[in-house]
């Protein structure tokens, strides 16, 4: 099993990420073969595991460290992670992910919505076994519940064109700066005892989680061009509109809107012209910049951890999430 | 709001039904109104409310009962099960239930999905809210793991002509009977502290939901003539099989066979036919049959609770669903 080589550079968690990935295959269990292949696949299939890592990270600090119990943390998160991407795969339609096919287009959307629930009380399974009290469980079960309804909220922003800045906010900071808090708050509850650590931990991961998808949706309007227009369109076509397209329509109204609004009709050429139209009238620029306003937050938190290595490793990595070509 | 019929009977239990359902409105919370008042309307559209009600009743034995956390159990019961009929109609592309249109074909698969997502959350966030210990917690994850993972061993035996009836037991026993266990079990386990007595009410629970399955798949068979048809089309088109087809199939193997395999394109009329077959092969009166053995097991165990009148409410109910006609 291959982990992503960005964590080459710091052995002792890409072993950690490596044994949270043999708990993750010891606790997902299916009857049908096919079915745990396939699950168990998408959870190998090569990830950042960012997410699981901001976990290990921030249990480091504290004195009630157990590497047993933020493994299985990890592992949730991680499973929490990829149960919420095996459902948007369903609402997206879509065919790929990471170059693989999604479970929904290979075994139908039958498979792809009970195995997502499946996944969903996997992550309880694992979450209740390892907690040291009920409350440890009110922590993650609200968090997770943020994550979900950040989802159906999202949904109520489909085809606004005039979608703020602050609207396209409301939305990540629901589903994926929700992750990303809680993976670094509940690793943080899990090592320390103070509450305070953990919230300050809980803004880090947001403002880390606001920064990360901020640059997801730039990278699709900054691919190569073998890729062009693809991510853009999928999206544009669903009524998605992220930080570059909002940004450019504050600047050029007229031609974009008009694309914009063919809606399900827009084609791999109207794309490419949105793509341009974009990057051109300065969305790019502007979605970065505002990228960086997040991640310079979180850094600014970090700096108040604790000296360890983690602190180090955790400021690296938030550093380089910015400057991702990937 | 109406809470069905049946309970008119027992007006204590309609009583905490109500305050059941009240509670679940009160835990239900989405920004977007017309989604939230979607999932409400189908929580509140006139099902029978037998799982939550099992639990009420099943909380009832021992000395610990505390009637706030029992209506808790069985709020999180019946969310569990309404999350898995919202992801079940995205699966069978279902535009009715229980008359009424469903999620999935009024807002979309995208509300449905995020919708049954958010629900399961919120069993958690009530079950963790009002565990007295992790332990309650991982009794109840593993049941409903074990519901879920029964969905998902369920689609393999879809268009299994040879399915046997050994198969189709396995298949419900997933499913239905182990949410009316779970049910059963964890209402006793609120109650009481003794195990092997919760575990007694478990495989009551267990019994009843197949009883109960077994009687609702015979219900398609013997629907009045201004359904006829309808429900088996379904089912036989998506390759479902169940008690009654399955043992006509063992009597009438020639003409259904060949009806079956038309799968997809299997008529209304071709359905009627089968339903015909199906009764005339004696398929409906054997169906029976096996359903009011489950019964007996429930109620030979049911014999053994303490007397009282929770105990007489439960028999009555358990020989009632055997005799319904809908």
């Amino acid at each position: 099993m291959q982990i992503h080589p960005m964590w080459d550079s710091y052995p002792e968690l890409k072993a950690e990420l490596k044994e949270t990935i043999e708990l993750i295959n010891k606790e997902v269990f299916v009857r049908n073969k096919e079915i745990e292949a396939a699950i168990l696949d998408m959870l190998q299939s090569g990830g950042k595991l960012l997410r699981p890592a901001y976990a290990l990270l921030f249990s480091s600090f504290g004195d009630s460290h157990s590497p047993e119990r933020a493994r299985s943390l990890a592992a949730a998160i991680e499973l929490l992670h990829t149960s919420t991407l095996i459902h948007d795969d369903i609402v997206d339609e879509a065919s790929t992910r990471r170059k693989k096919q999604t479970i929904q287009s290979k075994y139908g959307k039958d498979v792809a919505v009970y195995a997502g629930d499946y996944l969903f009380t996997v992550v309880f399974r694992i979450l209740s076994k390892h907690a040291d009290s009920v409350e440890d469980m009110t922590v993650n079960t609200k968090g997770m519940e943020r994550i979900l309804m950040g989802e159906l909220n999202q949904m109520h922003l489909r085809y606004k064109q005039n979608m703020s800045i602050r609207d396209y906010l409301t939305q990540i900071s629901g589903k994926t700066a929700q992750l990303f808090a809680l993976a670094c708050f509940s690793g943080a509850m899990e090592g320390s005892d103070k509450k305070s650590f953990a919230r300050n931990c809980y803004y880090i991961g947001s403002h880390i989680g606001m920064a990360f998808q901020i640059m997801d949706d730039v990278l699709d309007y900054t691919q190569s061009s073998k890729n062009l227009g693809k991510p853009v369109l999928e999206d544009v076509r669903q009524g998605i509109y992220t930080a570059p397209i909002i940004f450019a329509l504050r600047k050029e109204k007229k031609e974009l809107a008009y694309l914009l609004k063919k809606e399900s009709a827009i084609t791999q050429s109207d794309a490419q012209k949105i793509q341009q139209i974009v990057y051109e009238a300065g969305g790019v620029k502007e979605a970065k910049i505002l990228a960086e306003k997040y991640t310079k937050k979180a850094l600014k938190r970090i700096e108040s951890l604790p000296n360890t290595k983690e602190k180090q490793i955790i400021q690296e990595i938030t550093e380089n999430l910015l400057i991702r070509e990937m």
